[in-house]
């Protein structure tokens, strides 16, 4: 792939990442990554101090799908839906097969009578697996802009 | 044109569309559409139903003529504009001369005196004639997330 | 550059200028500008009907530096950042060195204690140098959509 191929490569794969979750299709979500992969969601103030913790968690493709199981079964959480909105995707830089790429991103949540609010705003801090096809991600950090968001949060961002 | 071009040119269309409702140039609207084309503002229920009507409808590039006109005429509502923010345009297939796309987006109502608010979110699913210049919607649906934008809906998205 | 590398280089300028505000990287922000820029925050209405004043200006990058510098010794302002949600930028013309663009935004404030809001929406209006690298901003205008901001604008846009 040349340069330009490999960045619309990459913003088409943080597009559909973000339509997968918009369209409630979260049983494909874990394909998004390869197997050995590491999901977190987390504050900006946990992710400046250098914490591997987060609202989310998981290190393993495996603990992905595990995630999507208890959330289809759990049915507490009244129903709602995200969009997404993304930015431009910036690649940062390619090296070895893995790309650093960077993209902002603002969810905005739509409840089952269709009350509408701003929920989440961040940034998407990616490394992607780009030596073979289809590209997917090693590592997801989703870095959210504010502290309040967590006891809100059961479907991934 | 290649595949990058074609991409290029069809997120042109994609915001150069946006622009042409933000910016209240809504006599030019009607010339994104080919003229035998389709144009449904709808809600994500009424879609996955399979419905085909919606809050607005036009069947053709006069049914868009007209519905401009009336509104140019009609001075009863309160005077606002929109700011449409687009994600990035996802193109799914190109084939016989057509393109299907899908953009997410999110508009923000600006009233007459300056109060701002989220006002919808949405896909546009659009199928796009790019057998000729300028590439123009042969069906332009706009799937919103919530059911309750209906009455205040009078500008296009 | 051809001209895919010439847009997705202005792309990557647009993006590279929102992450930079967003970092509070704000000492780096005036490195976005040659020399002998122009930078101003507007309305929609001063912005059309002419006027080139508005809540920040900025005839120089000398001054762009000024204004870093008391931002950050008046230490006043309750404590934000912002989040940009730019859209699809459209390179509109490029002649003589100089490219036109333009690109709608969004910009969530999330304040100190997490609290988040829709703070602004707009267009940047860009005159860009693409006669070197890296490119640079000959003027950019922030064209605001709403008239109701002016008090509470402290940090660029």
């Amino acid at each position: 792939m040349d340069d330009t191929a490999l960045r619309l490569g990459i913003a088409e794969l943080v597009a559909a990442y973000a339509d997968c979750i918009d369209d409630d299709r979260l049983e494909e979500w874990p394909d998004f990554f390869v197997e050995d992969c590491h999901y977190l969601i987390t504050s900006r103030e946990s992710h400046e101090e250098g914490l591997r913790h987060g609202v989310i968690y998981a290190a393993s493709r495996g603990m992905l799908i595990d995630r999507v199981t208890s959330l289809r079964r759990a049915n507490i959480f009244e129903k709602h839906r995200y969009r997404h909105i993304t930015g431009p995707t910036r690649v940062l830089s390619v090296a070895g097969g893995v790309a650093e790429a960077r993209t902002n991103f603002l969810a905005v949540r739509i409840m089952h009578d269709g009350d509408t609010s701003l929920f989440a705003t961040g940034r998407y801090l990616d490394r992607i697996d780009v030596a073979r096809q289809p590209l997917r991600f090693i590592e997801r950090l989703v870095v959210l802009d504010s502290q309040k968001i967590d006891t809100l949060l059961v479907i991934p961002l």
